[in-house]
């Protein structure tokens, strides 16, 4: 059955009795679903779209032996764990073999943003925006993206909305060996860079990261990480992990708790309500064994970097890139979008000794949807920065279609003739 | 060289010099880019990432045979036209033998916006919403889709922007059949639907239209087709359709006349300026054999329906097809979202003689980023009954996630357990 989490509020148009309606089915079908086994006499193994619908091949059957989306105990639902997933996974990818090539390295960028309009006027055009750059990276690099715009628990806001659509995503891709979290306020501005991900093979969860200040009792700091963005792999140890953390959550009668003590082990930390960042922290030194040993604490390349720290070097780095391409002509070479991980590629040769584009802009503390940037900042430098991270980064994308930003101020284009 | 097509205006902000700096660079660049030819010996077969970047296989090297892209006369530009295309896209491809498979359904979603803040206050977080639709579609179909939020030209905004967009897109993947625009305003609200692309295999332009408004001159009329949606083939007939389609737009000296034209041909065209979508009507029936047949207007199915005839459809289509899943238990089985396609194909079985989900609805008229909707709508049905469309549509994607919209009026959402 459905459990309904959404609030009640008085029906102010004229839906409610179709909204009824409906939902009393979605109850209904939920109930139903419930109860469901696969029918093997049933479920074909090819199907044949009619010629009204598909017409290419169905690539993807899901055969009808039964995998861990027939139990009807599995729920996506946040407060339910999830046990054995390394096995049911297991099965899943056994059973769909096409899955097969390229599984182990095989990544679902998962972000989002708040359901409701920005307070801040220019909020949700800067979100559109930070989108469409994720939506490029990922095009360019093959990976799939779902953006997510609902809350998947109403306790689960802000900053902690993020677990309850990284274990759904889980559930949803048993083919993604990734799920990578990636803040709605972080801009690639390399879209040439791919994770290291071999680099990972013996962890489950990488995050920026400094390991002084996770483990180190003098140096301890809320901001030895930053939980904005994270590869966290698609296993039963990120399962567990999801379950510790969230009960330092606001949906644990503990929340209030573990904000007091998430304040007085973080001398650095100036507001006392438990969030996800020091959690994950406290989690990794508290228990290293389990936790601090299968995280990688990145630190070599910006896997997120501080905007204040690297928006002042786009222009220079723009510069030695184009000097690079005029010296190397194999890097300045017109080409389809579809073959830039091969210049990408061929570009590592001549990197040596440069210095890179960073790899992820984070617009920590800038908060562009409330607004309610940290007051060490202007609201103008937010924005304008932003504006250049995003033009920045777009004029790698543009330049595969003919077209440059000449000025990363501004979003009008030059063409290339 | 660049030909720098944005406006002269005050630099305000301290970036002068390096903007300057980065644009005469750009320059150079754009100058060397010009002489580049292939260099044989210099071009390796396979590229070999360093351990800092790339550890996945370049799958799409880059042969250092010359193609379209080394012809120094070739431009983005859409005021320059593209010769042979045919030929050179098929030399392309055969160097590119990786792309052969599945090379003549491939699709490429082009859409986008302007390129500032939405007048409207809910305008970008409506355009957010609808891109986080058009991307949801593509990853559940495999397609690539990418967001232009550039006039690439500056002339050539509103509903010309398109075709700058369009033409680059077709330069950019040569590897892609179709180029798939849409405008930001209209939905997907069938997420399983396939377009029958088989259907087209003998036309080049696919748009949603009534061949007697469009060819009987009794019955012409400037809607006789929709230009917001449309699939176009990636050849030289579509090159040649944009040229003399751009004739008749703003960088025409005959703009004006043309305006004075179409406003005489089509009775119930109200206001004098040359639009797109009276354009290519005027083309098909002036040009039937070069333009109109190989164009297909399509109207079995919504490959752009208008919203007003179909948004009171969505409960009672919801609660049509929560009837189809609970009678066979296959089509309400939780699957992974990677295997939808196959469902979707089980689906069509039990389709007939039902009333299918529209495919696309359109908003038309209801200028979501501007708020300049028309005045036969109040502003709020525009805005309400967007929201929807797209909670009916993201119903559809979120149960993949075990999730579900209760109210189709509410972001608020349910957890199937």
């Amino acid at each position: 059955m459905a459990k309904s989490t959404h609030q009640t509020k008085p029906c102010a148009d004229g839906f409610c009795f179709l909204a009824g309606l409906f939902f009393g089915l979605f109850c209904f079908w939920s109930l139903t679903l419930y109860h469901y086994k696969p029918h093997f006499g049933f479920i074909p193994f090819s199907a044949k779209a009619s010629d009204y619908g598909a017409e290419a091949p169905i690539l993807h059957s899901d055969p009808p032996h039964e995998t861990f989306y027939d139990d009807p105990e599995l729920s996506y639902f946040i407060e339910k764990p999830v046990n054995n997933w390394d096995q049911k996974r297991h099965v899943w990818l056994d059973l769909h073999p096409s899955f097969t090539a390229g599984s182990r390295d095989r990544v679902l960028l998962v972000t989002g943003s708040q359901p409701s309009v920005c307070k801040n006027p220019i909020g949700d055009h800067l979100l559109l925006r930070f989108f469409k750059n994720k939506v490029d990276y990922c095009r360019l690099h093959g990976h799939d993206i779902f953006y997510n715009d609902a809350y998947l628990h109403p306790k689960m806001d802000s900053y902690w909305a993020k677990l309850p659509i990284i274990r759904a995503a889980m559930l949803a891709h048993p083919e993604a060996e990734w799920i990578w979290w990636m803040d709605s306020d972080a801009v690639f501005t390399d879209m040439e860079f791919k994770v290291p991900l071999g680099r990972y093979k013996d962890h489950n969860l990488v995050v920026h990261g400094w390991p002084n200040m996770v483990y180190e009792e003098k140096n301890k700091s809320w901001t030895g990480l930053n939980a904005g963005v994270l590869l966290i792999r698609n296993c039963q140890w990120s399962m567990d992990l999801i379950d510790v953390w969230v009960s330092m959550g606001p949906l644990s009668p503990d929340f209030e708790r573990w904000g007091q003590i998430l304040t007085s082990v973080f001398k650095d930390k100036l507001f006392s309500v438990s969030d996800d960042q020091s959690s994950l922290i406290y989690l990794l030194f508290t228990n290293k064994e389990k936790w601090g040993d299968k995280t990688y604490l990145e630190g070599e390349y910006n896997l997120e970097g501080y905007w204040l720290a690297l928006v002042g070097k786009y222009d220079t780095l723009a510069e030695s890139y184009i000097k690079m391409e005029r010296n190397e002509g194999v890097l300045r070479r017109r080409h389809a979008e579809k073959v830039n991980d091969w210049y990408a590629a061929e570009r590592e040769k001549y990197l040596q000794g440069h210095e890179r584009r960073p790899f992820v802009t984070h617009f920590t503390g800038c908060q562009p949807c409330s607004g309610e940037h940290n007051p060490q900042y202007s609201a103008d430098s937010c924005w304008n920065e932003m504006k250049r991270a995003l033009n920045y980064a777009d004029n790698q994308v543009l330049k595969n279609y003919g077209f440059v930003h000449p000025e990363l101020s501004s979003s009008e284009v030059s063409v290339v003739i």
